[in-house]
Protein backbone atom coordinates (compact mmCIF):
# COMPACT_ATOMS: atom_id res chain seq x y z
CA UNK A 1 0.00 0.00 0.00
CA UNK A 2 1.03 3.27 -0.95
CA UNK A 3 0.45 6.75 1.64
CA UNK A 4 -0.18 9.87 -0.74
CA UNK A 5 -0.52 12.59 1.31
CA UNK A 6 -1.30 16.36 -0.22
CA UNK A 7 -0.25 19.27 1.74
CA UNK A 8 -2.89 22.50 2.09
CA UNK A 9 -0.52 25.40 2.54
CA UNK A 10 -0.97 28.47 2.48
CA UNK A 11 2.78 30.44 0.51
CA UNK A 12 2.91 33.73 0.66
CA UNK A 13 3.56 36.23 -2.54
CA UNK A 14 7.34 36.69 -3.17
CA UNK A 15 8.22 35.18 0.58
CA UNK A 16 10.55 32.61 -1.39
CA UNK A 17 12.56 31.13 1.88
CA UNK A 18 9.31 31.54 4.05
CA UNK A 19 7.63 29.50 1.52
CA UNK A 20 10.22 27.20 1.24
CA UNK A 21 10.57 26.49 4.74
CA UNK A 22 7.24 25.78 5.04
CA UNK A 23 6.58 23.12 2.38
CA UNK A 24 9.67 21.51 3.88
CA UNK A 25 8.46 21.26 7.00
CA UNK A 26 5.06 20.09 5.52
CA UNK A 27 7.17 17.65 3.90
CA UNK A 28 8.85 16.38 6.99
CA UNK A 29 5.49 16.03 8.85
CA UNK A 30 4.12 13.86 5.87
CA UNK A 31 6.35 11.58 5.63
CA UNK A 32 6.64 11.12 9.84
CA UNK A 33 3.19 10.44 9.18
CA UNK A 34 4.00 7.55 6.75
CA UNK A 35 3.60 9.49 3.43
CA UNK A 36 5.62 7.47 0.40
CA UNK A 37 4.48 10.42 -2.22
CA UNK A 38 4.02 14.04 -1.15
CA UNK A 39 1.77 16.98 -3.21
CA UNK A 40 2.52 20.35 -2.90
CA UNK A 41 0.10 23.71 -3.86
CA UNK A 42 0.54 25.15 -7.44
CA UNK A 43 3.35 28.26 -7.09
CA UNK A 44 4.53 27.03 -3.93
CA UNK A 45 7.89 28.93 -4.02
CA UNK A 46 6.77 31.73 -5.16
CA UNK A 47 2.98 32.56 -4.03
CA UNK A 48 0.53 32.70 -6.87
CA UNK A 49 -1.02 35.58 -7.62
CA UNK A 50 2.05 37.60 -9.74
CA UNK A 51 0.80 40.15 -11.29
CA UNK A 52 3.03 41.08 -14.00
CA UNK A 53 6.24 39.39 -16.33
CA UNK A 54 8.56 41.23 -14.54
CA UNK A 55 7.17 40.28 -10.85
CA UNK A 56 7.59 36.63 -12.23
CA UNK A 57 10.77 36.81 -13.42
CA UNK A 58 11.79 38.05 -9.76
CA UNK A 59 10.67 34.93 -8.21
CA UNK A 60 11.57 32.29 -11.15
CA UNK A 61 13.72 29.37 -10.61
CA UNK A 62 15.47 27.04 -12.79
CA UNK A 63 14.58 23.53 -12.89
CA UNK A 64 17.56 22.65 -11.20
CA UNK A 65 17.22 25.53 -8.72
CA UNK A 66 17.04 26.33 -5.17
CA UNK A 67 13.10 24.69 -4.34
CA UNK A 68 14.14 21.41 -6.78
CA UNK A 69 17.63 21.50 -4.84
CA UNK A 70 15.88 21.56 -1.43
CA UNK A 71 13.11 18.97 -2.58
CA UNK A 72 16.56 16.25 -4.08
CA UNK A 73 17.74 16.34 -0.61
CA UNK A 74 14.48 16.10 1.10
CA UNK A 75 13.15 13.00 -1.08
CA UNK A 76 16.84 10.84 -0.80
CA UNK A 77 16.85 11.74 3.06
CA UNK A 78 13.16 10.55 3.45
CA UNK A 79 12.84 8.37 0.83
CA UNK A 80 9.88 9.63 -0.47
CA UNK A 81 8.77 11.86 -4.13
CA UNK A 82 7.42 14.77 -4.28
CA UNK A 83 5.53 16.79 -6.72
CA UNK A 84 5.22 20.32 -6.28
CA UNK A 85 4.67 23.79 -8.21
CA UNK A 86 7.18 26.15 -8.50
CA UNK A 87 7.99 29.60 -11.08
CA UNK A 88 10.25 28.32 -13.82
CA UNK A 89 12.13 30.37 -15.69
CA UNK A 90 12.83 29.55 -19.44
CA UNK A 91 13.75 30.70 -22.34
CA UNK A 92 14.46 34.02 -23.23
CA UNK A 93 13.27 35.76 -20.15
CA UNK A 94 9.94 33.14 -20.50
CA UNK A 95 8.16 32.38 -16.95
CA UNK A 96 6.71 28.97 -17.00
CA UNK A 97 4.16 27.92 -13.76
CA UNK A 98 6.12 24.40 -13.43
CA UNK A 99 5.55 21.41 -11.23
CA UNK A 100 8.48 19.14 -10.44
CA UNK A 101 8.31 15.61 -9.78
CA UNK A 102 11.06 15.02 -7.72
CA UNK A 103 12.03 11.63 -5.63
CA UNK A 104 15.30 10.06 -4.32
CA UNK A 105 16.87 9.76 -7.59
CA UNK A 106 16.26 13.50 -8.90
CA UNK A 107 14.23 15.64 -10.49
CA UNK A 108 12.47 13.07 -12.74
CA UNK A 109 10.46 15.51 -14.62
CA UNK A 110 9.45 19.28 -14.89
CA UNK A 111 6.32 20.07 -16.41
CA UNK A 112 4.30 23.09 -17.95
CA UNK A 113 0.77 23.70 -17.65
CA UNK A 114 -0.54 23.86 -20.87
CA UNK A 115 -4.17 25.85 -19.44
CA UNK A 116 -3.59 29.17 -18.09
CA UNK A 117 -5.86 30.60 -15.55
CA UNK A 118 -7.06 34.44 -15.47
CA UNK A 119 -4.18 36.70 -14.88
CA UNK A 120 -1.36 34.01 -15.59
CA UNK A 121 -2.54 35.06 -18.84
CA UNK A 122 0.15 37.75 -20.19
CA UNK A 123 2.65 36.48 -17.08
CA UNK A 124 3.06 32.92 -17.92
CA UNK A 125 4.27 31.22 -21.42
CA UNK A 126 1.97 28.09 -21.37
CA UNK A 127 3.58 24.47 -22.05
CA UNK A 128 3.17 22.88 -25.19
CA UNK A 129 3.82 19.41 -24.28
CA UNK A 130 2.61 16.63 -22.96
CA UNK A 131 1.56 15.91 -18.88
CA UNK A 132 5.13 13.45 -18.16
CA UNK A 133 3.84 9.91 -16.59
CA UNK A 134 7.09 8.93 -14.73
CA UNK A 135 7.63 5.34 -13.44
CA UNK A 136 8.53 5.73 -9.44
CA UNK A 137 9.03 2.89 -6.85
CA UNK A 138 5.42 3.36 -5.63
CA UNK A 139 3.96 3.58 -9.39
CA UNK A 140 3.22 5.67 -11.90
CA UNK A 141 2.78 9.29 -11.67
CA UNK A 142 1.33 11.96 -14.13
CA UNK A 143 1.29 15.36 -13.20
CA UNK A 144 -1.12 18.13 -14.22
CA UNK A 145 -1.86 21.41 -13.16
CA UNK A 146 -4.84 23.27 -12.04
CA UNK A 147 -6.88 24.15 -15.04
CA UNK A 148 -5.72 21.61 -17.05
CA UNK A 149 -7.65 19.33 -15.13
CA UNK A 150 -11.08 21.01 -16.64
CA UNK A 151 -9.81 19.34 -20.26
CA UNK A 152 -11.12 15.99 -20.23
CA UNK A 153 -8.72 15.64 -23.74
CA UNK A 154 -5.88 16.74 -21.19
CA UNK A 155 -6.21 14.20 -18.53
CA UNK A 156 -7.03 11.21 -20.79
CA UNK A 157 -3.15 12.28 -22.56
CA UNK A 158 -2.18 11.26 -18.76
CA UNK A 159 -4.67 8.38 -18.18
CA UNK A 160 -3.51 6.97 -21.78
CA UNK A 161 0.04 7.32 -20.64
CA UNK A 162 -0.80 4.68 -18.05
CA UNK A 163 -0.54 7.15 -14.94
CA UNK A 164 -1.71 5.34 -11.86
CA UNK A 165 -1.78 8.68 -9.82
CA UNK A 166 -2.54 12.03 -11.19
CA UNK A 167 -0.75 14.55 -8.59
CA UNK A 168 -1.73 18.10 -9.18
CA UNK A 169 -0.37 21.07 -7.69
CA UNK A 170 -3.38 23.43 -7.25
CA UNK A 171 -4.29 27.09 -5.97
CA UNK A 172 -8.52 26.91 -6.85
CA UNK A 173 -9.84 30.03 -6.08
CA UNK A 174 -12.90 30.13 -4.25
CA UNK A 175 -16.54 30.84 -6.60
CA UNK A 176 -20.20 30.98 -4.88
CA UNK A 177 -20.99 27.95 -4.52
CA UNK A 178 -25.15 26.43 -3.14
CA UNK A 179 -25.06 25.52 1.13
CA UNK A 180 -23.93 21.60 1.59
CA UNK A 181 -22.22 21.90 -2.12
CA UNK A 182 -18.59 20.44 -2.48
CA UNK A 183 -16.56 22.79 -4.44
CA UNK A 184 -17.44 22.23 -8.22
CA UNK A 185 -13.46 21.46 -8.83
CA UNK A 186 -13.25 18.68 -6.28
CA UNK A 187 -16.56 17.58 -8.25
CA UNK A 188 -14.70 17.43 -11.56
CA UNK A 189 -11.88 15.76 -10.00
CA UNK A 190 -13.85 13.12 -9.14
CA UNK A 191 -15.36 12.78 -12.26
CA UNK A 192 -11.87 12.51 -13.67
CA UNK A 193 -10.70 10.03 -11.57
CA UNK A 194 -14.21 7.82 -12.06
CA UNK A 195 -13.80 7.96 -15.66
CA UNK A 196 -10.35 6.65 -16.03
CA UNK A 197 -10.15 4.76 -13.23
CA UNK A 198 -7.27 6.88 -11.68
CA UNK A 199 -6.12 8.25 -8.24
CA UNK A 200 -5.64 11.65 -8.18
CA UNK A 201 -4.34 13.86 -5.56
CA UNK A 202 -5.20 17.20 -5.28
CA UNK A 203 -2.85 19.94 -2.96
CA UNK A 204 -4.54 22.46 -2.96
CA UNK A 205 -3.80 26.35 -1.16
CA UNK A 206 -6.09 28.24 1.52
CA UNK A 207 -6.36 31.56 2.59
CA UNK A 208 -6.55 35.17 0.46
CA UNK A 209 -3.83 36.49 -1.71
CA UNK A 210 -3.98 39.94 -3.29
CA UNK A 211 -8.05 40.04 -4.05
CA UNK A 212 -8.12 36.18 -4.71
CA UNK A 213 -9.34 33.51 -1.70
CA UNK A 214 -9.08 30.15 -2.31
CA UNK A 215 -11.30 27.14 -1.85
CA UNK A 216 -8.89 25.06 0.24
CA UNK A 217 -10.09 21.69 -1.42
CA UNK A 218 -7.52 19.43 -1.51
CA UNK A 219 -8.51 16.09 -1.96
CA UNK A 220 -7.41 12.25 -2.88
CA UNK A 221 -9.86 10.58 -4.99
CA UNK A 222 -9.93 6.85 -5.32
CA UNK A 223 -10.37 5.42 -9.05
CA UNK A 224 -14.36 4.81 -7.66
CA UNK A 225 -14.67 8.84 -7.71
CA UNK A 226 -15.19 8.70 -4.32
CA UNK A 227 -12.16 10.31 -1.57
CA UNK A 228 -10.53 9.10 0.30
CA UNK A 229 -9.19 11.85 2.08
CA UNK A 230 -10.32 15.52 2.13
CA UNK A 231 -11.87 17.77 0.94
CA UNK A 232 -12.02 19.23 4.62
CA UNK A 233 -15.13 21.22 5.46
CA UNK A 234 -15.65 24.55 4.52
CA UNK A 235 -15.32 25.82 8.12
CA UNK A 236 -12.16 24.13 8.26
CA UNK A 237 -10.65 25.01 4.69
CA UNK A 238 -9.22 28.36 5.80
CA UNK A 239 -6.37 26.23 7.92
CA UNK A 240 -3.28 24.36 6.86
CA UNK A 241 -3.89 20.42 6.09
CA UNK A 242 -2.24 17.02 5.32
CA UNK A 243 -4.54 14.75 3.64
CA UNK A 244 -3.08 11.05 3.57
CA UNK A 245 -4.55 8.31 2.28
CA UNK A 246 -3.13 4.70 1.77
CA UNK A 247 -3.52 4.17 -1.96
CA UNK A 248 -3.09 0.49 -3.62
CA UNK A 249 -2.34 2.03 -6.94
CA UNK A 250 -2.44 -1.17 -8.85
CA UNK A 251 -5.95 -0.85 -8.85
CA UNK A 252 -5.89 1.96 -11.37
CA UNK A 253 -4.69 -0.55 -14.07
CA UNK A 254 -7.65 -2.74 -13.79
CA UNK A 255 -9.86 -0.36 -15.83
CA UNK A 256 -13.14 -2.57 -15.56
CA UNK A 257 -16.11 -1.11 -14.26
CA UNK A 258 -18.65 -4.33 -14.34
CA UNK A 259 -18.28 -8.03 -15.95
CA UNK A 260 -18.39 -6.53 -19.84
CA UNK A 261 -17.02 -3.00 -19.36
CA UNK A 262 -13.86 -1.54 -18.89
CA UNK A 263 -13.40 2.28 -19.60
CA UNK A 264 -10.50 1.74 -22.15
CA UNK A 265 -12.22 -0.96 -23.60
CA UNK A 266 -14.92 0.66 -24.04
CA UNK A 267 -13.87 3.67 -25.90
CA UNK A 268 -14.88 3.69 -29.64
CA UNK A 269 -11.92 4.69 -32.19
CA UNK A 270 -14.83 4.75 -35.07
CA UNK A 271 -17.57 7.18 -34.06
CA UNK A 272 -17.44 10.93 -35.49
CA UNK A 273 -16.17 13.78 -33.87
CA UNK B 1 -37.45 30.78 -18.05
CA UNK B 2 -37.82 27.03 -19.59
CA UNK B 3 -39.76 24.68 -16.66
CA UNK B 4 -37.40 21.24 -17.20
CA UNK B 5 -39.21 18.33 -16.17
CA UNK B 6 -37.19 14.70 -15.10
CA UNK B 7 -39.67 11.72 -14.14
CA UNK B 8 -38.04 8.78 -12.42
CA UNK B 9 -40.10 6.02 -12.84
CA UNK B 10 -40.37 2.16 -12.58
CA UNK B 11 -41.02 0.56 -16.10
CA UNK B 12 -42.27 -3.29 -15.63
CA UNK B 13 -40.01 -5.54 -17.76
CA UNK B 14 -42.45 -6.58 -20.88
CA UNK B 15 -45.82 -4.61 -19.45
CA UNK B 16 -45.62 -2.19 -22.63
CA UNK B 17 -49.47 -0.89 -22.09
CA UNK B 18 -48.87 -0.15 -18.80
CA UNK B 19 -45.27 1.03 -18.66
CA UNK B 20 -46.93 3.75 -21.72
CA UNK B 21 -49.88 4.39 -19.68
CA UNK B 22 -47.29 5.43 -16.36
CA UNK B 23 -45.33 7.47 -18.63
CA UNK B 24 -48.32 9.52 -20.12
CA UNK B 25 -49.39 10.25 -16.61
CA UNK B 26 -46.33 11.56 -15.07
CA UNK B 27 -46.00 13.91 -18.90
CA UNK B 28 -49.13 15.24 -17.53
CA UNK B 29 -48.11 15.56 -14.62
CA UNK B 30 -45.20 17.74 -15.05
CA UNK B 31 -47.08 19.95 -17.95
CA UNK B 32 -49.78 20.20 -14.89
CA UNK B 33 -46.91 21.54 -13.34
CA UNK B 34 -45.34 23.99 -15.48
CA UNK B 35 -43.27 21.73 -17.25
CA UNK B 36 -41.91 22.50 -21.00
CA UNK B 37 -39.43 19.86 -21.59
CA UNK B 38 -40.40 15.96 -19.88
CA UNK B 39 -37.52 13.78 -19.94
CA UNK B 40 -38.39 10.06 -19.21
CA UNK B 41 -36.17 7.17 -18.51
CA UNK B 42 -34.31 4.66 -20.64
CA UNK B 43 -36.03 1.81 -22.12
CA UNK B 44 -39.43 3.37 -20.14
CA UNK B 45 -41.95 1.40 -22.46
CA UNK B 46 -39.93 -1.69 -22.98
CA UNK B 47 -38.24 -1.88 -18.96
CA UNK B 48 -34.97 -2.19 -19.03
CA UNK B 49 -33.69 -5.57 -18.43
CA UNK B 50 -34.60 -8.03 -21.34
CA UNK B 51 -32.31 -11.10 -21.67
CA UNK B 52 -31.96 -11.82 -25.07
CA UNK B 53 -32.72 -10.48 -28.71
CA UNK B 54 -35.73 -12.62 -28.89
CA UNK B 55 -36.80 -10.90 -25.59
CA UNK B 56 -35.83 -7.48 -26.74
CA UNK B 57 -37.40 -8.25 -30.29
CA UNK B 58 -40.93 -8.67 -29.14
CA UNK B 59 -41.12 -5.48 -27.33
CA UNK B 60 -39.42 -3.55 -30.15
CA UNK B 61 -41.23 -1.11 -32.17
CA UNK B 62 -40.46 1.41 -35.23
CA UNK B 63 -39.61 4.93 -34.75
CA UNK B 64 -43.38 5.96 -35.31
CA UNK B 65 -44.35 2.90 -33.80
CA UNK B 66 -46.84 3.26 -30.15
CA UNK B 67 -44.93 4.60 -27.81
CA UNK B 68 -43.68 7.99 -29.90
CA UNK B 69 -46.95 8.25 -32.00
CA UNK B 70 -48.74 8.13 -27.88
CA UNK B 71 -45.51 11.10 -27.11
CA UNK B 72 -46.46 13.21 -30.28
CA UNK B 73 -50.55 13.35 -29.42
CA UNK B 74 -48.87 14.13 -25.85
CA UNK B 75 -46.71 16.63 -27.27
CA UNK B 76 -49.39 18.44 -29.05
CA UNK B 77 -51.95 18.57 -26.67
CA UNK B 78 -49.72 19.76 -23.91
CA UNK B 79 -46.98 21.85 -25.77
CA UNK B 80 -44.27 20.46 -24.03
CA UNK B 81 -41.04 18.24 -26.11
CA UNK B 82 -40.83 15.03 -24.64
CA UNK B 83 -37.45 13.08 -24.51
CA UNK B 84 -37.75 9.32 -23.59
CA UNK B 85 -36.02 6.32 -24.17
CA UNK B 86 -37.44 2.76 -26.06
CA UNK B 87 -36.46 -0.79 -27.89
CA UNK B 88 -36.18 0.55 -31.09
CA UNK B 89 -37.12 -2.04 -33.85
CA UNK B 90 -34.22 -1.44 -36.88
CA UNK B 91 -32.86 -3.36 -40.11
CA UNK B 92 -32.57 -7.07 -40.30
CA UNK B 93 -33.86 -7.88 -36.94
CA UNK B 94 -31.66 -5.13 -35.06
CA UNK B 95 -32.49 -3.89 -31.44
CA UNK B 96 -31.63 -0.78 -30.70
CA UNK B 97 -31.85 1.28 -27.16
CA UNK B 98 -33.03 3.79 -28.16
CA UNK B 99 -34.55 7.78 -27.46
CA UNK B 100 -36.73 10.08 -29.32
CA UNK B 101 -36.85 13.56 -29.10
CA UNK B 102 -41.05 14.50 -29.84
CA UNK B 103 -42.66 17.49 -30.04
CA UNK B 104 -45.65 19.09 -31.38
CA UNK B 105 -43.90 18.98 -34.79
CA UNK B 106 -43.79 15.38 -34.27
CA UNK B 107 -40.87 13.34 -34.18
CA UNK B 108 -37.84 15.73 -34.63
CA UNK B 109 -34.86 12.60 -33.92
CA UNK B 110 -34.01 9.45 -33.11
CA UNK B 111 -30.86 7.99 -31.16
CA UNK B 112 -29.44 4.79 -30.62
CA UNK B 113 -26.95 4.79 -27.51
CA UNK B 114 -24.13 4.44 -29.23
CA UNK B 115 -22.14 2.95 -25.86
CA UNK B 116 -24.03 -0.09 -24.35
CA UNK B 117 -23.65 -1.46 -20.88
CA UNK B 118 -23.44 -4.86 -19.57
CA UNK B 119 -25.90 -7.29 -21.04
CA UNK B 120 -26.81 -5.03 -23.49
CA UNK B 121 -23.87 -5.94 -25.31
CA UNK B 122 -25.41 -9.16 -27.46
CA UNK B 123 -29.02 -7.73 -27.13
CA UNK B 124 -28.83 -4.37 -28.56
CA UNK B 125 -27.08 -2.81 -31.55
CA UNK B 126 -25.12 0.73 -30.96
CA UNK B 127 -25.48 3.11 -32.58
CA UNK B 128 -23.11 4.99 -35.24
CA UNK B 129 -24.61 8.26 -35.45
CA UNK B 130 -23.79 11.69 -33.54
CA UNK B 131 -26.08 12.55 -31.00
CA UNK B 132 -28.56 14.90 -32.13
CA UNK B 133 -29.24 18.37 -31.11
CA UNK B 134 -32.79 19.52 -31.91
CA UNK B 135 -33.37 23.34 -32.13
CA UNK B 136 -36.95 23.23 -30.07
CA UNK B 137 -38.80 26.25 -29.75
CA UNK B 138 -37.25 26.35 -26.32
CA UNK B 139 -33.41 25.91 -26.94
CA UNK B 140 -31.37 23.76 -28.13
CA UNK B 141 -31.48 19.98 -26.92
CA UNK B 142 -28.94 17.17 -27.22
CA UNK B 143 -29.97 13.35 -26.88
CA UNK B 144 -27.48 11.16 -25.47
CA UNK B 145 -28.21 7.96 -23.08
CA UNK B 146 -26.72 6.62 -19.92
CA UNK B 147 -23.36 4.98 -20.26
CA UNK B 148 -22.66 7.64 -23.40
CA UNK B 149 -21.99 10.21 -20.36
CA UNK B 150 -19.07 8.36 -19.42
CA UNK B 151 -17.25 9.10 -22.51
CA UNK B 152 -16.30 12.73 -22.15
CA UNK B 153 -15.29 12.95 -26.00
CA UNK B 154 -18.83 12.17 -27.05
CA UNK B 155 -20.53 14.10 -24.69
CA UNK B 156 -18.34 16.89 -26.21
CA UNK B 157 -20.11 16.11 -29.81
CA UNK B 158 -23.28 17.28 -28.30
CA UNK B 159 -21.98 20.04 -26.58
CA UNK B 160 -19.81 21.37 -29.51
CA UNK B 161 -23.04 20.69 -31.77
CA UNK B 162 -24.50 24.09 -29.60
CA UNK B 163 -26.71 22.26 -27.18
CA UNK B 164 -28.03 24.75 -24.54
CA UNK B 165 -30.08 21.28 -22.81
CA UNK B 166 -28.40 17.66 -22.83
CA UNK B 167 -31.12 15.01 -21.91
CA UNK B 168 -30.23 11.96 -20.96
CA UNK B 169 -32.88 8.82 -20.15
CA UNK B 170 -31.22 6.50 -18.35
CA UNK B 171 -30.52 3.21 -16.12
CA UNK B 172 -28.43 3.74 -13.65
CA UNK B 173 -27.59 0.60 -11.69
CA UNK B 174 -26.85 0.88 -8.10
CA UNK B 175 -23.14 0.81 -6.83
CA UNK B 176 -21.80 0.36 -3.27
CA UNK B 177 -20.91 3.84 -1.96
CA UNK B 178 -19.39 5.66 1.11
CA UNK B 179 -22.20 6.97 3.06
CA UNK B 180 -23.30 10.40 2.30
CA UNK B 181 -21.92 10.54 -0.94
CA UNK B 182 -24.24 11.02 -4.37
CA UNK B 183 -24.40 8.60 -6.89
CA UNK B 184 -20.59 8.36 -8.92
CA UNK B 185 -22.88 8.87 -11.80
CA UNK B 186 -24.68 11.85 -10.76
CA UNK B 187 -21.11 13.10 -9.94
CA UNK B 188 -20.20 12.75 -13.47
CA UNK B 189 -22.91 14.40 -14.59
CA UNK B 190 -22.29 17.72 -12.74
CA UNK B 191 -18.66 17.28 -13.89
CA UNK B 192 -20.05 17.01 -17.25
CA UNK B 193 -22.27 20.14 -17.11
CA UNK B 194 -19.71 22.11 -15.69
CA UNK B 195 -17.00 21.30 -18.33
CA UNK B 196 -19.19 22.35 -21.34
CA UNK B 197 -21.40 25.20 -19.35
CA UNK B 198 -24.49 23.48 -20.77
CA UNK B 199 -27.67 22.10 -18.70
CA UNK B 200 -28.05 18.57 -18.11
CA UNK B 201 -31.29 16.88 -17.36
CA UNK B 202 -31.27 13.04 -16.27
CA UNK B 203 -34.25 10.68 -15.72
CA UNK B 204 -33.28 7.83 -14.06
CA UNK B 205 -35.79 4.75 -12.87
CA UNK B 206 -35.94 3.62 -9.60
CA UNK B 207 -36.69 -0.40 -8.35
CA UNK B 208 -35.55 -3.45 -9.10
CA UNK B 209 -35.68 -5.47 -12.22
CA UNK B 210 -34.70 -9.07 -12.37
CA UNK B 211 -31.07 -8.64 -10.17
CA UNK B 212 -30.64 -5.13 -10.67
CA UNK B 213 -31.27 -2.19 -8.79
CA UNK B 214 -31.24 0.58 -9.52
CA UNK B 215 -30.12 4.47 -8.16
CA UNK B 216 -33.03 6.51 -8.29
CA UNK B 217 -30.64 9.30 -9.09
CA UNK B 218 -32.58 11.81 -11.45
CA UNK B 219 -31.28 15.50 -11.34
CA UNK B 220 -31.05 18.22 -13.32
CA UNK B 221 -27.89 20.28 -13.32
CA UNK B 222 -26.96 24.31 -14.17
CA UNK B 223 -24.15 24.99 -16.04
CA UNK B 224 -22.02 25.50 -12.81
CA UNK B 225 -22.46 22.20 -12.20
CA UNK B 226 -24.54 22.43 -9.45
CA UNK B 227 -28.25 20.77 -9.25
CA UNK B 228 -30.72 22.32 -9.67
CA UNK B 229 -33.08 19.81 -8.95
CA UNK B 230 -32.29 15.99 -7.01
CA UNK B 231 -31.11 13.91 -6.58
CA UNK B 232 -33.77 13.04 -4.22
CA UNK B 233 -32.20 11.36 -1.12
CA UNK B 234 -31.31 8.20 -0.51
CA UNK B 235 -34.22 7.01 1.82
CA UNK B 236 -36.62 8.29 -0.62
CA UNK B 237 -34.93 7.09 -3.95
CA UNK B 238 -36.71 4.51 -4.36
CA UNK B 239 -40.11 5.92 -5.54
CA UNK B 240 -41.82 8.14 -8.07
CA UNK B 241 -40.53 11.05 -8.53
CA UNK B 242 -41.12 14.34 -10.92
CA UNK B 243 -37.92 16.85 -10.31
CA UNK B 244 -38.80 20.09 -11.76
CA UNK B 245 -36.23 23.68 -12.63
CA UNK B 246 -36.66 26.69 -14.20
CA UNK B 247 -33.47 26.97 -16.56
CA UNK B 248 -32.81 29.49 -18.81
CA UNK B 249 -31.37 27.42 -21.38
CA UNK B 250 -29.64 30.68 -22.65
CA UNK B 251 -26.74 30.46 -19.92
CA UNK B 252 -25.22 27.74 -21.39
CA UNK B 253 -24.38 29.86 -25.18
CA UNK B 254 -22.11 31.29 -23.02
CA UNK B 255 -19.47 29.98 -22.31
CA UNK B 256 -16.86 32.55 -20.46
CA UNK B 257 -15.99 31.07 -16.17
CA UNK B 258 -14.11 34.18 -15.46
CA UNK B 259 -12.97 37.75 -17.53
CA UNK B 260 -10.46 36.06 -19.25
CA UNK B 261 -11.30 32.12 -19.86
CA UNK B 262 -13.92 30.46 -21.71
CA UNK B 263 -14.13 26.89 -21.43
CA UNK B 264 -14.99 26.63 -25.61
CA UNK B 265 -12.28 29.40 -26.67
CA UNK B 266 -9.72 28.07 -24.41
CA UNK B 267 -9.40 24.50 -25.99
CA UNK B 268 -5.71 23.93 -26.80
CA UNK B 269 -5.95 22.02 -30.95
CA UNK B 270 -2.26 22.92 -31.16
CA UNK B 271 -1.55 19.91 -28.70
CA UNK B 272 -0.43 17.06 -28.76
CA UNK B 273 -3.30 13.89 -28.09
Amino acid sequence: MTVVAVCQLAPVLGDLDGNRTRAAAAVEDAAAAGAHIVVLPELCSSGYAVASVDEARALAEPADGTTTTQWRALAARLGTTIIGGFCECGDGGAVHNSAALVDPDGVRAVYRKAYLWDREIGVFTRGDTRPPVIETRFGRIGVLILYDMRFPEWVRVAADAGADLIAAPTSWPAEPRPPGERPAEVVRVQAMASMHRVFVAVADRYGSERDIDWVGGSVIVAPNGFPLAGPVAAEAANEPAILLADCDLAQARDKRIGPRNDVVADRRHDLPS
